[in-house]
Parts: C-alpha cells; structure tokens; sequence
C-alpha cells in the first residue's frame, strides 16, 4: 500500500489544482446532519409489491428499471426467493462455449462443453483454443485428490493454563462434535479437527466433506451446533468466542488453504505433441518451457501463493455460469501450473488447485439458466460435484495451455485488441 | 497441498471400494483414439446462423436452451458481440439493493443506492444493514490514494552482463516509452517502470494511469508497443522476451501489489456511536474489537495477503452488478480491516483496498442491463471511475461492520440458516 | 527486488562517473584465463600441519592469525573435529547474561540466567530489563504445544497415473518407514507423513520427533534409509529422486512451517501489572496496546510471516551462545507476539513461536564454551531440550516486551546511541 | 500453528502419563510470591569487579567459568566495551575457510578465501566445493543492484481528514527531512520516503543509504531527528506515534523487503561446463536443472518468500565470522536461485539476495577476530561494504551449487553422516 512520495505529491498537486484543502476537508466529514436518500422498506422478499416500492426509490431515468427488471425476470422472480434479498431485477452476462473438452478423470469422463459467463473479450476464444489442444492430444488427466470444507470458531480465556485445560477436553470430543454435526445436516460430515493455541486464544478449525454441496452454509450451521455443545459441556468457560474466527479460509486467498486443501483439490495434466503446439500454437513447446521457467519466477518476484497465469479467469466465467459462489474466485485462483519439456520434445502441462469451492446442488446450481448450463455440462444435481471440480481443473488447464501459447506466439496483444474493439 | 497419509488412505479405500486399479488407470489415460463429440463452428460471432449451429451440438433436454437463449437476449444478442465469442444466451443473476449508503468522499459524494448481484442468500440483507449503520453515523469518509495498473515483459539475456547492458539503456528510455504508449490510447499514461533484475532475466514492470477504464487491455496494447520499440532499438537483443512476464499482479493476489498498489487502492472509515453498534447491530463496540483482534491474528495465522474478514463477498456482487470483470475478484479480495474502540467508546472502523480494478467505461460496463446497474448508482460513463472506487470501498466497510456484528451477536448462522433455506 | 527506475537511472549514474561501460563489461566477465590463488590443500581434518598449511596461503599482516589462532584455540583444537572442516581457528563473540527469567513451564521451572551471544549494543540491556519485567510478575508461563522436524523428498514420474500409483502404495507403507527410520536412530522416530502431488511430481514430508537433538542429520540420515527402502520396492520406478525437495522449510521462514510446526512449537504468556510497566518501562498498558495494533498491522502491510517484533534478535544470541545452529534464525524467527490490555487495565502479553529447532546434544552443543553456556542455563544434555525451547520463548517474549517499552517511552534511539556509542 | 487432533491428544497422554492436571496447573501458574535467584548488579559496564559479581551468582560446576571467561578473553575483554552489556566472557566459534573464490563483479574483483563460523559438519566442506567449481568456471558475476536501509515511524490520527492534511504536508518535507537526518551521520543518506495510509494510521518509510556501515543503529538515530522535527512542524498532532512500527522489515523476512530491497541487493551468476558438473560434482547439468524445477516448486508449495536452497547456511557462517548482525539472517535469507540447461549443455546458476544487511565498518566488525577475518577476506574498514555484499552473493552461489550438486549425486546424506559423526 506504499505511496512513493513523488507519485503521492503529484497526485496531491492535481486534487489541490481543483480544490483547497478546506473543500477536501469538509468534503471528506461525516454529514449526520444532512436528510439522507430513503431508506429501503424493511420487507426483503421478493413479490410484487415490494418491487414495486423499491423500484419508487429509484430516478427511472434511460429506462434503466426494463432493463434489470425485464418482463422475463419479473414473470419468474420467485425462483430468486432463497438467493437474494431486496430484490430488483437481473442482470444478464452472457455466454459462450469452449470445447469440447476431452477428460479423462476419476470423475469427469468424456467430453465436455464448457459453459463460459463473461464479459471480456477473447477469454471464450482462448479457452476454446485450449479445449481443442487437449482433445486432439487425446484429453487431459484429472485426479480429485482430496476434500474438505472448515469453519474456525475461535475461543478466548483468562490465560494459557485455562487455553490448554479446554484443549485437552476439546481433542477428546471429536467423536461427540461429529454427532452434533451430524444433526443438523444428512450431506456433511465433520471428518478432522486442527487446534491452534496462540497464548490464552484457542481456535478450533473443523474439517467437513459437504457432499455435492459446495458446503460453506452447510458447516457454519454444523460448527454452530457444535459451539453450542462446547458452550453447555466445557470444563472451563471462555471469556467470549464467535462461530468463526477467520482462520476458516473463507472468501479469500490463504496459504493455510493452499498448503493443505479447502473445497476439492483437483490435479490435470496433459502431453501435448510437439506438432500440435507448432499447429494450433505457432509456436514450440521450448518457447512454452521458456516461458514457463520465467513467468513462474514472474509469480515468486511478485509473492502469490502458488505461482500459476490466470485461472481467476476460467473459474469465475464457469463459476457465474454454473451457479457457484463467484466470490469464492478469491479463494480458488491459488494454484500451480507446470511446463516442461518431455524427453521426446513434447509439452507436458500439468496444473494442480488445491482450493476449489464448486458443488452441484444449493446455492446458485438450482437457478434457471444457472441449472441450464449445468445441464449443458451434464452435471446438474447430486452425484456430480466432484467430477465438476475435475471439468474445472481441465478447463484451467486449457486456458493456461492457450494463453501462454499467445504469449509466446506474441498474438497476445493482437487477439485482445481485435476482438475488444471488433 | 499436502494430504496427510491417514486421509489419503481412507480416500483411496474408498474409492478402490468401487473400482479396481486397473479401471483407475483406464480411466485415467489419455484416449486419442476414442471419437470426440463434435467441434464448435470455427465462426465464433455472433449471429442466428452461428447460434443455430451451435445449439444444434447439445442435447436440448429439459428446455435448456430457453433458460439460457430466452427470446429477450435471442432480440438483443448483438450487444455482446464484442464481449464474448461462441455465444450461446446469457446466464441471469438476481440483483439485490443494499443502501442507501452515504460517502464523503473525495471523488464520491452523498447517498448510494448499491446494487449487488448474488446467488448467495443472506448478502445482500447483510451488506444492507451495514450500509444503514455507516449511514445513520453519518456516512463514511473515503480517500482514493493511489492508482496504477501494470503490465510486466520479460527479456533473457545471455547472461548478466548483457541484461546490465540492457538495463542501463531501458532506465534512459522513459520518455520514448511514454511516447510509445501514448500511440495507443488517448486515456492511458505510463507514469513509472520498475526494473527487476534475476540473473540474465530483466523484467520491467510498466505502471499506468487508465482514466476511466480498468485498463487491463489498454495497458497490454500500449505495452505492445513498447516491446516493438524496444525490439527495435535496444543495445543488446534478447534470447527471448514475452509482454507479460507474470510480475503485473494481472487476475491473482499478490504480496506486491499489495505492498504497492494494482488498480486503485482505496480506504475508507465510519466512527459508529456506541448506541447504534447496540441498536442496530445488537452487540457491543467493545465485542466488535476483541473480534477484530481474534480475527485478525487469524488472517495472519492462516497466512492471509492482508486481513480482512470478506471483501470478496460485496466485491463479486458489485463487480458482476456493474459490469466490472469478475475473476479480478481475485487480485482486489485483499486488504486491511481495523476496528477499534475509541476512548469515547464508540467504534472505529476502516478498510483500506489496494487493488481495486474498477472502470466505468469499457469492459462490461456498456452492456444493458450492467450499465443500468451503473446508473441506479449515478456512476455511468466517463469520469466516475474514482467515486466508484470509493463506494466500492464504502461499501466493502460496510459488509465488514455487518457479518462481523452478526458474528458478535451470535445471529451468523442464524441468518445463514433462515434466509437461505427459507 | 524491483528498482524504480528512477533510483537505477542514479546510481548508474554514480557508476558511469568512474568507469565507462567497457570496464565495466571486463570486471564482470568470467575470467578462466588468469592465474588463481592457491587452492587449499586437499584434506580438510584439523591438526597441526593442516593447520599450518591453511595459514600459509594467507598474507599473516596485522597479526590476524593470532586474532583467529590463539594460542588457547589452537591448544583444543581437537574439539572442534566432528563440526567444522578446513579450520584456522576461532571466532570469538562475547557473551552477556541477561535475567534471572522466571519460567513457569511444562517443562521448564524456575529462574534462569540467560547468556547471549551478540556483539550489537543494547540487545543484552534490553533482554535483562524484559527479564526482570517478567520475573517481578511472577514470571511467565511457558507451554510446548508440537514438535516435529521434516525431510522432503520428491519423486518424478512419467505421468499423473504413475503418481497416483506410487501414492497409492506409498500410503500404506508407513510402518515399513518408521521400520526404516528406526534402524537409523535410537533417539528419533517417524510418527506422520504428509503427501503432496503436483502433477507427475510426489513429493513425500517425513515428520519425526528427534528426542533431545535439533535432529536435521538425523532425519536426513533416516529419510535416506527410506528412500532406500522406496527405490528397492516401489511398484512404479521414479524417473528420478532427491532426498530433500526443498518442501521440509529447513533454513528458511515459510507459510508450510508457520501454518503447522517445524522444530518446537512453544507459546509464552504474562500479564504484567500497570505499575510495573509504569515503573520498569516508564510507559502505560494502554500505550504498549496502541503499540501493538500499529506494529501487527505494520508486519501485515509488510508482508511478514506472522506479525512479531524482533525475535530474530534473541534468537541468534541464544542460538549462538548455546551452540545451535545460527541458520536455522531463518525459519525460527517468525510466529505471533499479542499484546493486550486486560480489564483490570494491566497488560496481557504472549508470543508464539511454532518453528524453534533447538536442542541440547549434538551439534555445537558439546563444544565448550557452548556446552559451558548451556550449563550456565542448566540445561545441558540429554533431557532438556523441551526446557530449553520453553526458555528460548520465555527469552524472546522478554525481548519484546522491553523492545517494545522502549518504542512507547521514546527510548528506543537512545539506547542505541548512549549504549553503541559509548 | 494448528496441531491435528490426533497428534494434540497423543501428546497429551504422554503428558498426563507421568503428571496428572493438577501438577501440570501447578507449574504453569505466575508464581510471584517465590524467592527469586539474585539480580545481576545495574552496572552492566565490563570490567574486572562487575565480571567478578557477575560470576559470584553462578555456580560454577565443571569449570564452565574457564570456558566461557578464559584467561585471554578476560585480559583483552575491553575492546566488547560498546558491543555488549553484562559481560560474562566470550563464545568460540570454529571458523573453516572455503576457497578461493573467484569474483567478477562491480565491486569485487579477484580471488577470496571466505571464512565460514559454523557448528554444523559439512558446511564449509561443500561451500569449498562449490568455490571451487565456481573458480574453475572463470569465476562468477556479481552486480550489486540497489541498497537501501530502512525505518519506519508510525503516526495515528483522529480520523482519516487529519492523517490525509498530514500526509498531504509530509510529502513536501522532503527535503527538510534530509536536512535533519544528514545532522546525525555524515555516512547515511536519506534518499526516499514512502507513504502507506491505513485508516487513520499513517506509516513513513525511510530509505537510507548507510555507507559501508550496516546501518541500523544510524537510520534509528536519524528517523528519530526526523521524527522530533515532524513532532514540532506538522500541522496536525498526531495522537500517539512510535520511532518504528514494524515496517521496516528489520529482524524479519518480509515480502515488502523482497519486492523492493532492504540492505543490498545482488545478484551472481556463473555459466559451469558440462564436464566440471559432471568431474566435480558426478552429476549432469541436466540433472541438476531437474532438480531446480522440483524444488523451486517446493519452496512454492511450502510457502517460502523467494525460492532458493540453504541461503542461511552461508549467510549465517560468514556473517558470524565477519562481524555482522546474525539476527539479520532472518531477513537476509531470501531471494531466487535459478539453474538452467543452456543450449550447449552446460548449467547456467544463478542467486539474487534482494535483503543483504552487511557493513565493513560498525557493529561488530572491529572485534579483533571477526576484523581478522574480514582482512583475511581483504575487506576490512570503509570502502568495502559492497565488495563484501557481492563476495556474500558468491558464497551464497557456491552453496547453492554445492548442495544441489550433492543432492542429484545422492550424497547429500553421507557427507553429513560421514562429517557428522566422524
């Protein structure tokens, strides 16, 4: 967050051109005294005449209100009921496809068309470009390694030998919390516990499989049960705790999560003849090694957790087009992509992601066109979550195939410029 | 990444329950020799042929293709031609309204209707509580302190001496580079390089303004032609180089751009009265800091870029409302949250953002019903880029003031459990 | 590592002042063609004639033979055989005891003094005023929470299968490693195993406990029977292996160590009343709270490992002094400092520290004037390492402590001046 | 930190095997109403009564007093006067010499015979071998990057309007600043200053240039210059503010520091035959490059700032015989190892250490035999402080080679059990 002083007195030059310092100081205060804009009605449901009132509140200025409130949207709002409040319409991201997309998984097998929901120019292309350089190099390998959802409720007490008496107990209940979780849901299950004792603070971090679900209301409402079981059963009662304690990983990149697992952790790999990359890529799988060796370091110099091009891209395009949480994206794009050269000249790829958060039922997978693209998929519903967590993977693997292929082609620029500004 | 042993062995016992090694091996191999379902039409615009077409390659069970080419988008298909290739509909994302929020900012002034666009039960009513706490204190002060975005080539040499070499000359180069830049765009300006020497590799990373757009693919074309310049005249020719090297921060958390800035780094503060953290929030000022510290030395104990409790959460929901780009979800989900009780006992909360990626023109921001989104706020087009910056900021406190009051209260699954299952 | 261009375009400046770019191509140009210094003579044991051989290459002026040689080193040379090879003689640090430190641990008790090997002015003041801080407060209680020290070795294969495979079996051979492990060593033992795969890569952590020792010959010495052990029986055969794959944290600070445990992992906490911190360190609890939510988020902005003050410091003068290894400060010097104003209004305060690698045989430990240190301490030999890193945190909370004090009375430049300065 | 469940409750049974939780409560309460073991004197100055008094409190068994306080030390023990406080005698470090190692760099030129303090077998032995290697290449290449030295004072305000108008005058002070520090030191240079705002929070990071002196004692003293300027000239009281707030990246290792530079930064590299590999280290380059890639990823996936070998191991050695700081390994042990095949098959190394905190002057470095060993080095007193900054960045090469060569040859193992135990 660091301002090199020179940059923040010229950005300071330019604000004081405009306005003096007392302009900015009185701009910046806290104006309680001022009548503020109307408040939302109370009731955040969804019917007609809530909408109705919301949409008072808003100046319709352009015909703005047909365009989030389509007549499509409004004839089918209900189906909206469980995943928003305050509603007043929709937008609309559109889609498009790669593939398709050949997978040879523990889960995911066949061949796949990759839904895709994004608003940037030449992603669609370039993840098409890299389905079809896995497919012709006969699919890629996926393996879904291993899984697990947390929460982190945290504990504080008066001092250490109080932290350590309640760890002593806690380490010996594990059996008693997985009853308790297992009340409150059929599809998960509490299946590991990691303490950290950090002086008279304790946080407990439960490890849950989700089922299909991507799982994170499923293990709060588990680990809620559980808290309420330590608050009546502790030998020693903590001065306050919370639920969770932000070591669970949640909505955000951690390297706890990338050294461990959070959600599904998928590895793809694929050997792509050195034909194909001089074919489909214009240019040589030594280029792509080149450029392998320098961008992974590229990811070191500039510290991320992993090193890896740009999975954010695929995962939020198949996130938001499949229903799952779009700003899990944070969490997920942790990663780390190899390139090398084979022996006979050929480029093996091969990305791993530990911290996929994707499932095929709740949240967002049972919506409307959400669902469709699922469908589109072929892996709607239960029974499909882990082989879309390998679909996943393959389509970040295509996208790194085909994006550092543009690098090193230097197409790069081209394909953005020209498909950007048509 | 790593599994420890005993749950590796509990997976794969599992998972040999079903099927032998043999079939896992089958499974697993790359199948060239298997026929592929059919390729997508090489035309990938967008047109009612092209869309013919592609539909004719899924299965249209379950009415699909309505849900995602419903006759709304089929009419206006032509305003994604620029956006997406391989089009297929759209995706529709419930819009929920969180405010009004007041910013007293210095670019952002007054009351804020936020739109935010989820599937996930619980945002928006949650985002929308903590916009009428910042609201009734008086609405929040943000400061838009920095601006840049990067794009980082990388040149190898044959060894150090020559990458000095090159070095040496780039550093005097400034000014033509700027010049260069200048070519591309009328709205981007290169206003400082950073070289980075690693053996015989140099990578120089470019900082630009980008006005009003998020820029990335200003800066990739004005980066372009840099490197064509550079090619041209530089002392000593690279063995390879490639326009982004990975050190830009593009799509990906990183330790340096949030020690610098990436896009625009923005903080925001509310000092909310004692009486309302009560009323509103049903907790105390006092429980909110000890939660702030037990959170973040959480943060830090799963090693977090930053600490916060769930930026990404109004982040993705704001980036998709208004057409921002969803995966730089990734790079702009970090930051600091501060709570502390002031010595009036009232609560003092900030948030500070260095990596918003956020434009008002460009990108998605001119597609219906995104646009429309934009202007509900009052932040459309040209010259609101840096009031959006600020709301996103102030609305990002605001999510943070809210999830953690519910965590303090004790309310978080509750609210989880009530307003997603109904 | 990035140069703002700026600053690069200076000192290159400075340079070229001096040299024009020629001669600075022939200074940095390899240079097989000129004549070399003699080479130091083949055997590397310590006696006399070796001895003399070494210091024959060397130019003897100014006497720095007998500053390196004295007479008393080269009398006991001989104690010096199985630590260190192509001797010339001893560097001598001076050593100063800070305490008496009260410790109320699991494993250590009582009051200790503690030798410091530094030679920067101020760090032993310093440590003795925290000592005393602590003592006068009862002292501070200590509890060893984890140990566990690692080797890594990796092993590439053909393909994701062939890993998986080799996995597979790798899993359920944990006895025959511990088997393995055991015919290596009486004192340390095998007791998890952590499995990572990225792509065709494995990469197998070995976690033992290593009994008094630091233990990291032990364990490579162990991990090679294993390995030897894999190569003989492994279903699949690597395309290649290494011992170490840079995955165990030895001698560097990182996420994997910090997140877990690498050596011991102790926490250490007191609560030391107002009137001490008034009297002792002429500052308030309320400051030193102050002090510590600026410096946590001053580690955070920074982008630390954990957020802590100056362990190093400590560290390296007690590592010294008690013949540990001084490399392993690297991955030892990160963790957790907390401080935090009670209700009673005095001050709570703890560390943290998951990677301290200490023990009490082997090593520097036997050497005398390390062992005679280690006695000084009470701690010498077998059956007190645990002790020992209880004191190695007690000593490190102290530093803090007093560091801190010093920063919130505004004495921090002071010391440093009057005690550096003479 | 976390520990698994499983391994937190086997720990505790050992624990409660032989004390039940009564013992353990016991001996882990503040026990201020025990005697205490006696104080040191105040007077913590060196000479021969406060010595005696020192000794008087410990017991001396087996003559640890000789050890520790051996006649020589005691008869020269004035000359520790201004390095350390109570001084009870001197440790002894065997120090071992690797070399010669040819340097072609900026500011070091020719051979060096590098002298090594070190309790740990094997140490010196590989880092000759890779002198040697090294030396029979040619030699290798040293630039030194940039240098700077660090402090960073922390200043809280009311609200962010008061740290925005502080801000807004401190970037104007520059010079001013510059003024007031040069007062305290005609060797140090304030050359930047950087500004990270964070709520209300504000921190100003200096950068010094600090001459041939490693420099921290002398930025502590001018920061605080600067800082008694800002207390009387702001224009806005800050309501507390500390000399340090920890982001300075002293005493740790910090992305900050490694993204940008702290101390100095160099990089080395040396292009080694195919046939040295192969006749010195019985390896192949190819093998070796293997093996870089393995474990470049394994410091990725561990989480390490930078990527490199055992960096601390040389750093440490020659930093305790030469008079630095050893706390500084914990910030100097970072930076980027890169091997590479080149097109003929030989084996392109390379280090960059982007955080070398040494001096030639200061601190310890005027000790009789640590400035023995820096004039063995040929790089005592002024004037080689970066000379002495690229023979590090060589030795740290030299390592590098050497273990890696070791561990592609398998005989990482058997030098240290062969060393190690005799």
């Amino acid at each position: 967050m660091a301002i090199p002083y020179l940059h923040a007195n010229s950005y300071l030059e330019n604000l004081l051109r405009e306005r003096d310092q007392q302009e900015l100081s009185e701009a910046l205060r806290p104006k309680p005294e001022q009548p503020a804009k109307p408040r939302l009605p109370r009731d955040h449901r969804i019917n007609s005449k809530m909408l109705a009132r919301r949409w008072e509140l808003f100046a319709d200025q352009n015909g703005i209100r047909e365009q989030i409130l389509d007549p499509a949207t409004e004839a089918t709002m209900d189906v909206y009921q469980h995943n928003i409040e305050n509603f007043i319409g929709t937008v609309k991201l559109p889609v498009g496809v790669a593939g398709p997309l050949r997978v040879n998984g523990l889960f995911a097998q066949g061949d796949y068309y990759i839904p895709l929901a994004t608003t940037e120019a030449a992603l669609v292309a370039s993840y098409n470009r890299g389905a079809q350089l896995i497919s012709r190099a006969g699919g890629c390998t996926t393996l879904l390694l291993q899984e697990a959802v947390m929460r982190a409720p945290g504990f504080a007490f008066e001092n250490l030998t109080q932290a350590g008496t309640f760890v002593a107990w806690a380490i010996t209940q594990i059996e008693q919390f997985k009853i308790e979780a297992s009340k409150t849901t059929r599809h998960g299950q509490l299946h590991d516990m990691q303490v950290t004792v950090e002086g008279n603070h304790v946080y407990l971090r439960f490890d849950f499989t989700t089922g299909d679900a991507s799982g994170q209301n499923m293990v709060t409402i588990a680990t809620q049960s559980i808290c309420e079981y330590i608050r009546l059963n502790s030998p020693v009662e903590p001065s306050y705790f919370f639920l969770e304690a932000n070591m669970s990983g949640d909505k955000k990149a951690s390297a706890q999560s990338f050294v461990s697992v959070r959600g599904k952790q998928v590895t793809a790999e694929v050997t792509v003849p050195s034909d194909l990359i001089h074919g489909l890529l214009h240019t040589s799988p030594e280029r792509m090694e080149d450029y392998w060796r320098m961008s992974a370091l590229g990811g070191v110099l500039s510290g991320t957790i992993g090193v890896q091009g740009h999975y954010a891209n695929g995962l939020a395009a198949l996130y938001i087009a499949c229903g799952q949480d779009a700003a899990c994206v944070a969490e997920s794009a942790v990663g780390v992509t190899r390139f090398e050269l084979t022996d006979q000249g050929d480029l093996y790829a091969a990305v791993t992601l530990p911290n996929l958060i994707v499932g095929t039922v709740g949240g967002g997978t049972g919506l409307p066109s959400q669902n469709a693209c699922l469908q589109l998929l072929g892996l709607a519903g239960a029974g499909h979550a882990r082989a879309f967590a390998e679909v996943t993977a393959a389509t970040v693997l295509a996208g790194e195939l085909s994006i550092i292929g543009a690098l090193c082609a230097g197409h790069f620029a081209r394909a953005h410029q020209s498909l950007a500004r048509g």
